[in-house]
């Protein structure tokens, strides 16, 4: 057994150690490979991996073990109990393994025909059956009820953190400004300048003018940020180092059938949770929608643990998962269904139908929490409403589809940029003091946000301040046009002339867009949670704006005031989409979510336009979305199921052994001792075995784990009379008969997969690929002409894939 | 080769077969089974079969035939040139065959790379593989704006026809009801009573009053119903049998790799488009999504002929018709969203990401289309545009429940009644008088319709009156409401009380409703194009309104009135999208559908909790779908990707050749004459054989067509010197030394396939299960211990998974 490293100190299975030196490559990967041990360096942490709770039970005692008869019984009567209750420990996988999925779900259909089959036997394993069969539903609810809750919580909390940078509320210090404001008679105009809020200048100067209090208030609103943000990177390093970033790349590693135990864990919840707020209420370029996916998720995963059925079973684990995180797309402000499509369209990897009614179920019961809960103080799910009626028109299509292209170049020049940084800071001594870089990013954004009305307010609400189409009763500088009340209706608002405001107003606005593109990149990958949507909305509404307002004031009136309000309404809402699928790639649950977030229905066709465009453009830079570029960044073991692989590759090229090598380990069905097979499972550290007739004839019986062998045979010794260094060990059903002196067999068929996966030494690659994506597998076995030849693993086959990319980049271009 | 027999003279392959005895199913299994050459009775069609005209080309001129160089020849190079260029006829497949994905995508995958490689050398080249990589979307393009031009053209002709069963319009025949009033000056209230529209009894009888006039009307609307239906019957029958029902079970069928000929053809294109208009415009209680989704197809499957990547391959078309069917969707009135997430979740078997991508921009160009022909007269994309802002109340959720049960319970209903009257009339003598069928029908619907002011307007138009909120102008009978205008504010419509008219109103309404709810039964199925959607709806609709009226009028206002106006007005809404997603069983994507009708953004969480009880209740009744129903009738070879399989079988127990029987027929690499050969091809019908070294070692090299081997030994024996029946056919790379007076050897490596997918005889049928589902196979090899045991193909998985079911058929209920 591998024992657990610390972080980072063995090599990180990356793919940078795959460009670096080709025969290197090679050696290395011959040697550790199949071991599917190496540890990762997952986001860059690097702290003590010893709070795994859940290790191997390898050394726990044996307690209740008692369906397991001692050997020499040769009935398979005993064979039967076995396979019911099988040795603990046995088929459990290690931290950074891959799952099988195929072997989980055939577990789990043998668990669930014993239920059904039990269930003819009384009505209490009836009863048992029907709880088995609602408990998935069950289990939805549970997790969107408390994901919804914790969403609203989050939504509160950051709320009033964020206004506690400004000043407090003297009704109550635990109001925030909008509600502390909500108890006085104030007119809506001045619903800011309530007399139970205190700006820090007030409260301690005693007056709110003047040079000295906008220094004490900058000063003030430096120092909570600085607060915020350096307690928010010091829970994360102390508490629990998986809690930074958005999630989801790992998330959709784990999903993908990759174990990274405590990545989903309490700990992660609870300083996530904490942290999250921490960051939104710093006044980082950073959004809570990515780590509310992660949030949900680690609510499922703990909430799996009340049900055996998904607890013991990693792939029905997945599932829940999978769905857990289209339940937690819905609670913030991602609508419902929007969130779903995300699951379904970015984050999951096995998502079969079933999933989806679950997702829609979670995502349903979250949505109604976090209705009850209602933080955003009014009983609309729709955060930024926006009421467009009108029909578009034909030429509209030419804005918006400009807009694409820009949103498709913003989203690569962000993810080129946000890698380039983080690959940086995983290279150079930059990664190395997390706490500092948190604190000066902070610094330089508070500092820099502060004199600038429009940065200085958090991002949602600056996006709906833009999203303001500006009544006649709006009195914000953004909407500082000449009224003229009797020339106009009252509604053709472009006809009014710009006033002086404006003009500042779009001065500061493109100062903030400004700083906003580059303060992301740096943002982005930071050891605090980080989600990436706000951002990017904020970015587009902010440009969309700049559109709408140049083209008004410098156009006046446009030839059909209909048209005109309709194009440059609609842009900033457009131009969100755009550049959120650019950076992201996702195109349906875009449009959903944009339906759900602003109500523009009529609005269907122009957004998918732009979505479409965005696309295009951005694929054709660069193929990957963030999420992507972070997991190939961080090399996870993530079989990319939206790429085809299309090198004339064959399986013999890609297995091992390689030519030159050593031939491939394998255990016989019945002429090898326990003693032989222990001096091959020291020797190697492969994570496998496969079972063969004879080593002469190399026809293959099966499969065998490594683990379960390791197990299984230390158990044998401890409890089984008879089993000693000299014991054969038998796979096979009936096992040879044996000289009476020889100790006593001990029979293995049990813990061997009888039906291992095979393909040919003559499949192309491309096939392989597939085989491995569709069906999850762990390792499959060459054979040629009904000869065991090879193996290839689920590391192999990656590898492979980022050996060939390496090779030709171009050639995944075009397909 | 199997001639093409008439129209079900062979035993339909179907699930009555399996049930009806065993010993005979089993007898017939395996004699003709693997052949995949049974005949399937489409919808009950009887026809000639001669139509196909892209038959074998086995008797074709093997004309520009060179690189194919004579046998004998050991050179390595002539394997290649014959790679590169087969024989024309290898690698198609014959009608009512299963093709295999794996085989299909890997020949894609070879012409892509060969592109890719060539590229590289001219510009010519490069400029064919960019046109190659971008001829997805421009057939999208074209697809998108064909579907959406026929989509047009249909809601135009039918809107037409339909009102010419009431009366002509005298300023030009060619104007319907509408439009002819359009040019009167009428006002809004009178848009009826324009004096260009003259009633038939007006333009015969030269006035519209009295009984005569009455009759005479009455006598003409039957007569153009009776006109349309057996127009549509007969052009249907005549030529093109294919084009009835809704198509959407073949369609799904035909996605997950089965081959039915001239379904998705030019005639069935134009017939359908034909007869769609001819059925709808009859009255009959039918809508046109269907078979719109049909048309798609058929737009997507004939364009595809112009392009060599997808005429070629019958893999990558089937993705296009997926994306085709999206965008299918995204024509007639469900939104292009909602398009493309009903192909996601009804129709398609294999979407990949790259189907969604390219599935929205079809959706796109087909809606944008529609919106430039613009049938509905105005410039929404939303035919009922209901505008519902006013935000829920948590004790809405009961009543949405109820209707979510009733809703159940209805598709669960609908669904029993509708596949046992489907049952009778393919299994009695009613099948045979499809006319006659047809004519009695549309009879009865004619004559109950008519004095049914209800019944008697489109199905269509009824929605929209029902959906209809009563303001103060609407003068129809629904809303003859007495209006008070002191006392209420205009809006507060529900506290008006009712007039006389609603009473009449409601009990119209209720016959209505039970006149659809029957008729409905038995006029899906017929031998006309027909859908579903819309009658479900209709029913949906006028429940909801009955409730809503019922509920107003009874209770006067309700406590608070908001409350109550909210309530009810979303019921009939609401009721709809229940009733609908009991029958087809979708969920996310009705409520995508459902948003985009009515624009109903706030009622998401009570349309999902609606939607998500129907599903329940109606999966309760019965696990299936209408139209997995309709597949499961007509014994279609579809593997349904939904249910998972949960019997403890294992790959020996399903595997030819059983016990008792002889053993499986294999051909050796090395040692078999072309006489041999042809012996075995001609004494059994199996669709493919697989290749041995011996038949002593049974040890597995590759897997050969039937088809394929047939081709080429016909053409070696023309067109190759010295191949005579002695010689011997090899398989190997290098054939062994022969005595110099034997004949030349015929090499047919090229022809082999040498990754052929096998599993061991101890793998559970779940997992082989999976992997024909995920890998789209056609058979598989089963293997014990290395030494080859028998084949497994697609029919003999379907019939174990229908044998199965038979036996146990709860098992199912509970996963």
């Amino acid at each position: 057994m591998a024992s657990h490293g610390r972080w980072g100190h063995r090599e990180p299975w990356g793919l940078e150690a795959l460009a670096m030196d080709q025969k290197g490559y090679r050696r290395g990967s011959f040697q550790s490979a199949t071991s599917d041990e190496d540890m990762l360096e997952i986001a860059g942490a690097s702290m003590d991996f010893s709070m795994a709770d859940d290790d191997p039970p390898l050394d726990r005692e044996m307690g209740g073990f008692s369906s397991y008869n001692g050997g020499g019984m040769n009935g398979t009567s005993t064979m039967m109990d076995f396979l019911e209750e099988p040795l603990p420990g046995v088929g459990t996988y290690e931290d950074f393994n891959t799952i099988d999925w195929v072997r989980e779900k055939s577990r789990d259909r043998d668990r669930h025909r014993e239920i059904t089959n039990r269930s003819k036997e009384s009505t209490w394993a009836l009863l048992h059956s029907v709880s088995d069969a609602f408990s998935g539903w069950l289990l939805m609810l549970l997790i969107g009820l408390l994901a919804g809750s914790l969403a609203g919580l989050i939504d509160i909390s950051a709320h009033w953190m964020t206004d506690l940078k400004e000043g407090v509320c003297l009704a109550g210090f635990w109001f925030n400004h909008e509600h502390c404001c909500w108890k006085s008679n104030t007119t809506f105009t001045d619903r800011d300048k309530c007399p139970e809020w205190k700006s820090w200048s007030q409260l301690i100067l005693g007056h709110g003018e003047g040079a000295f209090a906008y220094i004490l208030n900058y000063f003030m609103y430096v120092i909570w940020a600085l607060m915020f943000s350096l307690l928010a990177v010091l829970l994360v390093k102390g508490f629990a180092p998986y809690a930074c970033g958005s999630g989801i790349p790992e998330i959709k590693t784990i999903l993908s059938g990759f174990i990274i135990r405590g990545y989903l864990g309490k700990w992660t919840l609870v300083i996530k949770t904490i942290t999250l707020v921490l960051a939104v209420s710093s006044g980082l370029s950073l959004g809570k929608e990515g780590p509310l996916v992660h949030v949900a998720c680690c609510c499922g995963n703990i909430l799996c643990h009340l049900f055996t059925k998904y607890r013991k079973n990693e792939a029905k684990r997945r599932e829940v998962l999978s769905a857990a995180a289209g339940g937690g797309g819905a609670r913030g402000f991602w609508g419902a269904l929007g969130g779903v499509l995300f699951s379904l369209e970015e984050v999951s990897y096995y998502f079969p139908l079933k999933t989806l009614w679950r997702s829609f179920f979670a995502a349903l019961v979250a949505a109604f929490t976090l209705r009850s809960i209602n933080p955003f103080g009014n009983s609309r799910l729709v955060l930024f409403y926006v009421e467009f009626h009108m029909p578009w028109h034909l030429l509209e299509l030419v804005p918006f589809i400009l807009l694409g292209i820009f949103g498709g170049l913003w989203g690569a020049f962000f993810i080129r940029s946000n890698i380039a940084w983080c690959r940086r800071r995983k290279t150079t001594q930059l990664g190395k003091y997390p706490v500092l870089e948190v604190f000066v990013v902070t610094a330089i954004t508070a500092i820099l946000a502060f004199p600038n009305e429009y940065t200085r307010m958090s991002t949602s609400e600056l996006i709906s301040e833009l999203f303001n189409d500006c009544g006649i009763l709006d009195s914000s500088q953004l909407c500082e046009y000449v009224n003229d009340f009797n020339s106009t209706k009252g509604d053709d608002l472009p006809d009014r002339a710009a006033g002086p405001g404006v003009y500042t107003a779009m001065w500061q606005l493109a100062l903030a867009l400004i700083m906003k593109v580059f303060i992301t990149i740096f943002t982005f990958g930071m050891k605090v949670p980080s989600g990436l949507f706000i951002p990017s909305m904020a970015v587009g509404a902010i440009a969309g704006r700049l559109c709408w307002t140049g083209q008004s004031s410098c156009a006046g009136s446009s030839p059909s005031p209909e048209v005109g309000t309709a194009v440059t309404r609609s842009q900033s809402d457009l131009r969100r989409a755009v550049l959120a699928g650019g950076v992201t790639r996702m195109t349906v649950s875009l449009v959903v979510i944009m339906f759900e977030l602003t109500g523009g229905l009529e609005y269907i066709v122009p957004l998918m336009a732009a979505a479409m465009t965005s696309k295009w453009v951005a694929d054709a830079i660069g193929r990957e979305g963030i999420y992507d570029a972070h997991i190939r960044l961080n090399g996870y073991p993530f079989l990319e199921a939206k790429e085809e692989f299309s090198h004339k590759t064959r399986a013999m090229d890609v297995m091992r052994p390689r030519k030159n090598d050593p031939p491939l380990t394998v255990i016989t069905q019945d002429s090898m001792t326990v003693e032989d097979v222990e001096t091959i499972v020291t020797k190697t550290t492969y994570s496998g075995y496969p079972v063969v007739v004879s080593r002469a004839s190399q026809r293959l019986v099966g499969f065998v784990l490594r683990r379960d062998l390791i197990i299984s045979i230390e158990n044998a010794r401890k409890k089984q009379d008879g089993i000693v260094s000299t014991s054969v060990i038998c796979f096979t059903d009936y096992c040879p008969p044996l000289p009476p002196s020889s100790p006593s067999v001990l029979k293995l068929r049990s813990i061997l997969d009888l039906s291992p996966f095979t393909v040919t030494d003559e499949t192309p690659m491309e096939i392989v690929v597939d085989i491995f994506r569709k069906l999850g597998l762990r390792q499959c076995l060459v054979t040629h002409n009904g000869k065991l030849l090879g193996i290839i693993t689920k590391k192999d086959v990656l590898k492979h894939i980022a050996q060939m990319a390496n090779q030709d980049p171009n050639s995944i271009l075009f397909n």
